[in-house]
C-alpha cells in the first residue's frame, strides 16, 4: 500500500493469468494450442523489412478489420481490435457497463471479468449455473446495466447455440449483451450472424486460442457500427496503437489459412473426445465441452493433489482454489503425445 | 452517440494522432526516427521459432525490465514496461492521479495528458508556459494531486536539468511527479537516477523515438518500487499481456546495440542542428530543441499555408490549429537528405 496510489488502486485484486513455467513441462494450464501458427507467420517475420518498424503502426489497423470483416462476412466498421481480447473486453467494460445498473454475469465464468468490475467501479451480479453447468441464459435481467458471459463458457466448457442466444436477445434489448467466444472455433455456434439484427449485442474473439498465436497479443470485437465506436473513442483516449506492426501483419496471415486453422481445430476436436473416453475410463468425470479444454473431477481424488502429482511428473494443469471449482482440473488439449503423457500420469496417481 | 453507451463515453475528446500516410511522402510528422532500428532487431525476427507464438508471452516481461535495469544501472523491481508509453501513460494516470485535489498540468505539453483526465475523470490545472517556452517548474503547486509534464517537453523541444529537476522535487513531496522522457536521449538530461532518493518520482521512456522502435509498440517507466507496483497492480487489472513475444525479444535487442543507438542520435542531433541554421537563414525563428523535432515559425508567411504546400510538395510536417500554437509548424529530423528536401521546399514557398 502507498499513499501515491489512486484510491481504487487499494482495492483492486488483479486477475492472476496461468503459470508461464521457464522449465520444461507439458503445458496444458492455459489453453494455448498445442499446434503452431499458420506457416504464412513465419513468412511474415522473416519477410518483415526491418526497417518499417521505425514508423508507427497504423492506428486503425484497417488491413486486419478487412480481412477479419472477409472471415466474418461483415463490413471492416463492424470489427474493432485490441491487444488481445483481454484488452478488448476491458475496453468495453469500459465503453458500455460503467451505467447506473448493475451488470449481470454468471457466478462461473472467465474470472477476469470482475477485476474490470473493479477497475472501473462497475456494480455487478451473479447468476448461478444450471443443472448442466449451462449458463442460465433466460435468468439474465432485462434491466441490467449490461450483460456479459463467455459461450462456450469458462472453464465449464458449456456452448449455446444460436438460437439460444436470439432468444435472449429479443427479451433484452436496452443493455449491451457482451458474448465472449474466445473458444468458440472448438464446437461452439457463433453468433456473430446475429449482430445485423441485434444492435447491442458485441462478440469478443481472439487469436491466443484456434489461431494458435497467444504470443502475438490479438484479440477483436465484432458488432454494430455504434457500438465498435464506441470501443473507438475509448480506445483512442487510451492508447492509439495498441497493434503493432508485426502482430498486424501476421494476424492477416493467419486468417488467410483457413486450411491450416480447420486442421487444427479437428486435430484438437479429436483428441478431447479421445482423452474424454479415457478420463472417463479412469472415473473421471467430464463436464460436456465445445473448447479446447475439459473440466474434470474424480469422485476419490482429491484435485489439489492430483495437480501437484501431475506437476512432479512434468505436467501442468489449472485449479482453481474457490469452493465452486476447488473439486476439478481444467486440462488445456495438447497433442496427442501429450495427451497421452497426461492419461498415464494419471492412471499412476489414480492407482 | 448511442444509448449503449457509457456516460463518460459521450464526452471523450480522443487524442488524434499525426497522420499515417499510405503514399510515399517525407514524413516529418510524428517523430519517427529516420534510421533503422538495431541490425539485431531484424536477426531477432529473422531466427524467431514461430511455434512460440502459440504460447503466451511472459506476463512479467522478465528478460525485457532487467535489460532496461542494467542500461538504467537499477533493478528490474523499479521497472515497469508496457505497449507504448502512451499505455504506460495512460495506466499510470488513473493509478496514481485519480485523487481529490486536481491535476497539475503544462498548458502547452503532449496533448493525450487531457484526453487521459477525460478518460478517468480527473480534474486537472494548466500552467503557461515561460518567457523561453519552458515548463515553469517553480509555479507548481506543491498541494496538487499530482504533476505532469514531458522534459523535454512536447511540442516545444525545452527541456529542464537534473538540478531543476531535483529541486522541484525537494519541494513536491506529497504526490506523483510523472516526467514523460519520450525524446530526452535526443540532448536532454534524465532525471531517472533522481528514483533513488525521491519515491514519488516517476520517468517515464519510449522505444518508439531514440531506439526506432515505433512499430513495435514499447514503453516504460522508472521509478520507486511502491510506484511500479501501482502500475502492475492496474495493468494486470486490465491486460495480462500487454507487450507481445516478438517485441519482448526485439526490445532486449535494442537496448544491447548501445553503438548503433549512440550513433544514430548523433546523427539526428547533427541534422538539427544543421537544419535548424538553414531554417534561421530563411528567416524562420526556431525553438532551442532538445529532441528530434524542431517548433519554428516564420515573421512573415502563415504555418497552415506553409503546412499545405510543403505537402505539395511531398512533404508531411505537423501543424497544430492551437491557439497557442497555429503559428508554428513541428518538423521531425529526417535524414540528412530528407532535411535538405525540406529546406528546398521552404525556400520555394517563402520566395
Amino acid at each position: 500500500m502507498s499513499k501515491f496510489w489512486s484510491p481504487v488502486v487499494r482495492d483492486l485484486i488483479p486477475y492472476v493469468p496461468g503459470e508461464q513455467p521457464r522449465e520444461r513441462l507439458i503445458k496444458l494450464n492455459t489453453n494455448e494450442n498445442p499446434y503452431p501458427p499458420a506457416p504464412g507467420v513465419g513468412q511474415v517475420l522473416r519477410d518483415y523489412p526491418t526497417d518499417h518498424l521505425r514508423l508507427y503502426p497504423d492506428p486503425e489497423s484497417r488491413a486486419l478489420r478487412e480481412a477479419l470483416a472477409r472471415e466474418h462476412g461483415i463490413e471492416a466498421d463492424q470489427v474493432f481490435v485490441g491487444n488481445g481480447s483481454d484488452e478488448v473486453l476491458a475496453l468495453a467494460f469500459q465503453a458500455f457497463f460503467c451505467q447506473e445498473r448493475p451488470l449481470s454475469m454468471p457466478a462461473i465464468t472467465y474470472s477476469f471479468y470482475p477485476v474490470y468490475c473493479r477497475l472501473y467501479g462497475i456494480d455487478y451480479r451473479t447468476l448461478a449455473l444450471g443443472d448442466e453447468w449451462q449458463v442460465p441464459l433466460e435468468a439474465f435481467d432485462a434491466q441490467s446495466g449490461g450483460i456479459v458471459f463467455a459461450n462456450p463458457n469458462a472453464p465449464t466448457g458449456h456452448g449455446h447455440d444460436r438460437d439460444a442466444i436470439a432468444a435472449l436477445l429479443e427479451r433484452v434489448t436496452e443493455c449491451v449483451v457482451l458474448i465472449d467466444e474466445a473458444y468458440v472455433d472448438f464446437g461452439g455456434e457463433s453468433a456473430i450472424p446475429l449482430i445485423q439484427q441485434y444492435p447491442n449485442l458485441l462478440v469478443t474473439g481472439t487469436f491466443s486460442k484456434s489461431r494458435s498465436l497467444a504470443g502475438l497479443r490479438l484479440g477483436y470485437a465484432i458488432g454494430s457500427r455504434e457500438l465498435v465506436e464506441g470501443l473507438e473513442r475509448v480506445k483512442n483516449s487510451f492508447n492509439s496503437y495498441p497493434i503493432d506492426s508485426l502482430a498486424n501483419a501476421a494476424g492477416v496471415a493467419a486468417l488467410e489459412d483457413r486450411e491450416h486453422f480447420e486442421a487444427c481445430r479437428e486435430k484438437v476436436i479429436t483428441t478431447r473426445e479421445r482423452t474424454r473416453r479415457q478420463l472417463e475410463r479412469l472415473g473421471f468425470e467430464v463436464l460436456p465441452s465445445q473448447t479446447n479444454f475439459m473440466l474434470t473431477r474424480h469422485p476419490e481424488h482429491d484435485a489439489a493433489q492430483l495437480f501437484a502429482g501431475l506437476r512432479e511428473r512434468g505436467i501442468l494443469v489449472r485449479h482453481f482454489n474457490t469452493e465452486a471449482l476447488r473439486d476439478f482440473l481444467r486440462i488445456s488439449i495438447g497433442t496427442e503425445d501429450e495427451m497421452i503423457s497426461l492419461i498415464e500420469a494419471l492412471e499412476a496417481l489414480c492407482r
